[in-house]
């Protein structure tokens, strides 16, 4: 794509440029505040305690002895929580357990004392007695009649959710088709691995106005969740601030409240003091939230020229003891299995169980890789059995502009087919390699939601900014930075429109005191959305200026152009002032004006309806990985030699920080595919430290090669669409189908470990 | 006034409310957290070592010794202060002095250490050789030819400043005066005794954009001349956070930048770590700046009639070593000299001289206090050798609503009138207390910009205001509370606008980054200019809610009223919604939007153009104080027996902060009158502490009663006027009226202490 602005036909300033992260200076000295490095004055530190059992009655709670160790200030239990204090998608999950546990990670009692020691050692002196209570881990078994019920209250360990849809008429499309081919996969835990380990601050002023410093990608809907804890705990109309600290990273664990949030909140209410919880990496390991398991049952078709016939699947997700957003993941899952390819007959059914397993949280792809990697498994299976070319049948399905899928999702742009072209360029796909032993090639596609994603009744995000008399901008912004560079985004697309350098931009966010709403930073949606409200804002100045300009210079608007921190005649740049001098005389004037907007985008897409059409988005992304494999033999152990991820971003901001994405997704696809499963035995997590779950960490780097296609969707800023979460959408499939390309094995667990290899060539042969 | 809201025809429900501040119980409670409170990661602690002389060459300075000392990070003299950084009105004063040092106040090295202590004993082994110099220390004395100069390339030492006005003619009306009287007046030092010291906290980003936490009045011009600093160091096109964290008051002393915040920018930029710089209190007295001593020499005259005639003043002012705002005072004594009563035929002249005394600066009433003392003792002296009654003198000349005064001022309301009948009615004024000896009743009227005052190119405020989803509001002003209730002022009006209560709304104030641009908090402007702004933002967003509620009630615009929290019909208030209901279904609807709003206000008043004619404020304040006091005739001492300032504030936002204004305005001004004065012995401070400076304290408390009297201006935001200052301004005057009353002798020089009493006595005798 060029690199003209269509807007104003001058070239791109700041758009499209390699800047790297605004605060890495501050980040790489040391000088970035996370929440490990705050301390208010007179904080306390809490500290929570676990569980023992996973399925217990609680018969009795001591904590005569904690209350009374020195510098103990506050000793909870689930007496405590206010009866309607919960939390999560369902409500099920009180801060605090009372009467029994469910899993090993229910918090059961919680200290806040004058150091973290001190409250560690209160911990130690709360006795509990417990009644064990039969137990159930395995979704499927746990669906059966005469399961333990995790909770009596719901009757049955099945969630009552709506997660079924079925669009044109599979049964009679698949009777028609060429070829079928039907299977069973499934898929493990995983949980996030921020270095980052999670923690909160809260604290109460004297008017019982709640402050909580925490690390969450949903200041405003963690704002409300607080609301109504307090309302919960009697405290009605009050005021909650939510400020996210920078924090080390956020793939989804961060998109709902957790117990300890509210316990911070609960001990900083009885102490009246800023209290603290900050947990170590286990447990961060152990009581943050995992992506959840899937079983997958699948059946796709084609008819004998390769044109996708149907797509059957069935999935039972395992929830965990209780339910967040885990648990609407279908929702998200359903766009590949009705949207990926062309496919006019669908039907998918999921069911979330509830067991005594740690519960499940979204995930950087919200369902979809589980829902990939059994689509684009199958497509190969499909491809081989059909005897067409893997690639060609892509090709023959590919999504293209214009369409409009089952589901109702509107293609306003797709660089699918580009992207298959990428691929098939760096990686050669043509089984030429097969004459090396063991080593194999794969691809596999993707669809995100690129444009915003209607989960909540507002997809939108506010932006408010103002110019200073040195041509200095501060934009406040609903949207989150965690790490992905939204501030970069944002003051890129700032600095563009306003004819500024980057570094003249300041973008405040992630302080709902300051910051206007967002729904959060989850949806790929912040480049798309946040990066929508910024820019509607900067137009609004934008048309003051030119305003301004035009009287200052004798030049009409459309002849002004901003540039560089000057605005002048395009047609006779003699014709010209700073802008700094221009925001001067905006101001020093009678009647003076400093230059203000605010604007509230709130995407034009759907929420799903009945049946969960609706489109979702208002744009999409697409993507196509290809890999090129080694599979040791003898042991099992797959090599990923070469690695490419090809997206169409619509436009790229910031191709450094989009890349920096991709190569962080597609890595976390490889341990997704490969290597890391946090295990679980009896519900108690095994493995909750890095040395044993197997991260891919610098040591295991591969070179990835992350093309870009631009498609200049109409409706983002400058083109541009969301491009988060897809790098590790298609990763476990581009793999499988490689291993399968160089041994011919079809793994259709994760992870793929060498047992799991060995196991299968051992079956072949 | 009535209770009623002229826009709505509704009761208030905000405005007039005797709320409490804001802030303080978090106050009280010891949570607000000052600048002594505040501790960043890694920060050092500067000191400042100052001049041992008055006046004298720096032959050499040795900081060998200091550099070495463990836990020194930085050591600083004048070599290291860039040539450009110079701080004050004139830009005659660099933060660290070279070559020769002007006062004992002089800056001379500075040192930045990891802890406080250190960096003491580092100044100790600094070693200085000075070779001093013939000082001057009276301002008189140095306007003769051959005075010591205080700086040899300025020439004089009087400063070239334009403080000259002649207005009608004054020679011919003091010929055709009945009656004349002439007089000389002196004021002496006095200094601010903000109960917080002074402080601030620089530290540079990687980027080496600066953040600077300090006690300013003027977050916007202050970081302007942060900026200048950093221009001056090289740093060129870096941007300036200015945070002003609460302070413990603030009379005028941080209207402009100090050395100690220039030197903390210095040492943060070679430490490259945050620096604090606090001062101790001995500190605060030495180093903060004072309300300049004068030399007065008055002349008025009247008609027959009692009718003024004339006013014809010179003033000799002490400027010190360095200017600051001190000698741009005179511009603000021209309002009582031109326009305090009518009086046609003006004349004044100022001088500022340069001394090696300590520099003055701005401080609560800004030259008025001086000016008025003058002006209100010689209307007593008038009133006296013309035969008419001393109410009656102000009476005939009162300012009125509707005139224009000479300077051009127009008095768009003027409740002087009243001021001075609440007064009578308060205090007997009509000498029967003569019959107790020694006592005695005063009384002294006062004028006061009330709406804004133009010293500056823009007298402006900005506000911007957003609205969440549950009826709160954060609304970010560019005024700065500095203990003097401007939060309050500002969450008034707009819970007033908007039906709110005051806890909905959340005023963020007093960060440069998140607040939109003012001049500062000076010249009483606040509650005007910053309400006028805030109340401008609030009207947008009123506007969009009243949008919403015609739509969703069906009801015209026109019919609904915002209170409590709801819309409702005023013709039918069953057609009511809560106000948060309101707001999310406007936020979750397509094309949903988050209400948000800004405003700047830029108050129509004018610079004052040649001749220093010009309507300088919107609007002015008025006021009459009345005191009673008994003098003990053989000690001298003065005691006050009843105080009554009545002001009229156009409508008192929250009458409980309007009295706390006026009671501590009041007390200011009985130290002015009677007790307080820095005492300088050859430039250097004799009683730098809260023993020697006699301050008013509590236990020195007068019964002070404070009448409001309201005439709503129709410029006000709800036709409020300021009343920052005005407290302060004529007790001076009217206590030494009283005195006269009391016991026949007309003290004119201030302090009025018990040994000028007595000996005015004696002399009288």
């Amino acid at each position: 794509m060029n690199n003209i602005n269509p807007d104003t036909n001058q070239e791109f300033s700041a758009i499209g440029k390699r800047i790297p992260k605004l605060d890495a200076a501050q980040k790489a000295m040391g000088r970035a505040e996370y929440i490990q490095d705050i301390k208010l004055p007179g904080m306390l530190y809490g500290k929570i305690l676990y569980s023992k059992y996973a399925h217990a009655n609680i018969v009795k709670i001591d904590i005569s002895k904690a209350k009374v160790l020195a510098g103990v200030h506050a000793v909870l239990t689930g007496q405590d929580v206010p009866k309607r204090m919960k939390m999560g998608f369902y409500k099920d999950n009180p801060p605090i357990k009372k009467g029994k546990v469910c899993s090993f990670r229910d918090e059961v009692a919680a200290v806040a004392a004058t150091t973290p020691e001190i409250a560690k050692k209160a911990l130690d002196l709360i006795e509990i007695e417990y009644e064990e209570l039969p137990a159930i881990f395995d979704p499927e078994k746990a669906m059966e009649k005469d399961a333990p019920l995790v909770h009596e209250y719901h009757k049955s360990n099945v969630l009552k959710l709506p997660w079924k849809l079925h669009y044109g008429d599979v049964e009679q499309a698949e009777k028609t088709s060429a070829f079928v081919v039907e299977e069973r996969f499934t898929t493990q835990w995983v949980t996030h691995c921020c270095l980052g380990t999670s923690g909160a601050i809260a604290l109460f002023d004297a008017k019982s106005n709640l402050t909580i410093h925490t690390n969450t990608q949903i200041p405003s809907l963690a704002q409300k969740d607080f609301l109504e804890a307090l309302k919960a705990m009697g405290l009605e109309n009050k005021r909650v601030r939510v400020i996210k600290p920078i924090i080390g990273g956020g793939f989804g664990s961060k998109l709902d409240t957790y117990a300890y949030e509210h316990i911070a909140i609960l001990l900083a209410h009885a102490t009246r003091k800023p209290v603290k919880i900050l947990f170590d990496r286990v447990e961060e390991f152990k009581a943050t939230s995992v992506r959840q398991p899937t079983v997958i049952y699948i059946k796709q078709g084609c008819d004998k020229n390769g044109k996708l016939t149907f797509r059957d699947m069935r999935m039972v997700l395992d929830n965990g003891a209780y339910t967040s957003w885990g648990a609407t993941t279908p929702s998200v899952m359903m766009m590949p299995i009705t949207s990926l390819y062309r496919v006019n007959n669908v039907r998918y059914h999921a069911k979330c169980v509830y067991t005594n397993n740690t519960y499940a949280q979204a995930m950087r792809g919200y369902g979809n890789p589980q829902a990939t990697f059994a689509i684009e498994s199958t497509l190969d299976m499909l491809a081989e059995k059909s005897g067409i070319d893997r690639i060609e049948i892509r090709r023959i399905n590919k999504n293209q502009p214009g369409d409009e899928t089952p589901q109702g999702f509107k293609i306003s742009s797709c660089g699918l087919s580009e992207c298959i072209d990428a691929v098939q360029n760096q990686i050669a796909m043509d089984k030429n390699d097969k004459r090396q032993k063991g080593i194999g090639t794969g691809i596999a596609s993707l669809i995100h939601v690129g444009g915003g994603a209607r989960i909540y009744k507002s997809d939108g995000c506010g932006a408010i900014l103002k110019m200073d008399d040195y041509g200095k901008v501060d934009i406040f912004t609903g949207g989150t930075d965690m790490g992905q560079g939204l501030d970069n985004i944002t003051a890129q697309i700032v600095a563009e429109e306003l004819g500024l350098f980057v570094e003249d931009i300041k973008v405040v966010h992630s302080d709902t005191d300051v910051c206007p709403w967002d729904v959060g930073a989850h949806a790929s949606r912040s480049t798309f959305v946040a990066g929508n409200a910024a820019l509607g804002a900067a137009k609004k100045v934008k048309e003051t200026l030119l305003e301004y300009g035009s009287k200052l210079l004798d030049v009409p608007v459309d002849d002004l152009v901003l540039k560089d921190r000057n605005i002048f005649a395009a047609c006779d740049p003699e014709k010209t002032m700073p802008m700094d001098k221009l925001l001067r005389k905006a101001h020093f004037s009678p009647r003076g004006k400093m230059l203000m907007a605010d604007f509230f985008y709130d995407p034009d897409n759907e929420n799903m309806g009945k049946e969960f059409k609706g489109n979702m988005s208002v744009t999409y992304a697409f993507g196509a990985h290809g890999v090129k494999v080694h599979v040791d033999e003898e042991t099992g152990k797959v090599k990923v030699l070469d690695y490419v991820a090809a997206h169409d971003v619509g436009r790229a901001i910031n191709p450094l920080l989009l890349e920096g994405q991709v190569y962080g997704g597609v890595v976390m696809g490889l341990g997704y595919a490969l290597t890391e499963e946090v295990i679980l035995k009896e519900g108690e997590t095994m493995n909750a430290n890095f040395r044993d779950y197997k991260l891919f960490t610098a040591k295991d780097a591969v070179n990835i090669k992350a093309p870009v296609v631009e498609t200049y969707d109409e409706y983002g800023p400058f083109g541009a669409k969301g491009i988060g979460e897809p790098g590790c959408v298609p990763t476990a499939p581009a793999i499988a189908n490689a291993i399968y390309d160089a041994v011919g094995v079809r793994i259709t667990e994760l992870p793929i470990t060498p047992e799991k290899v060995l196991a299968a060539l051992k079956e072949k042969k």
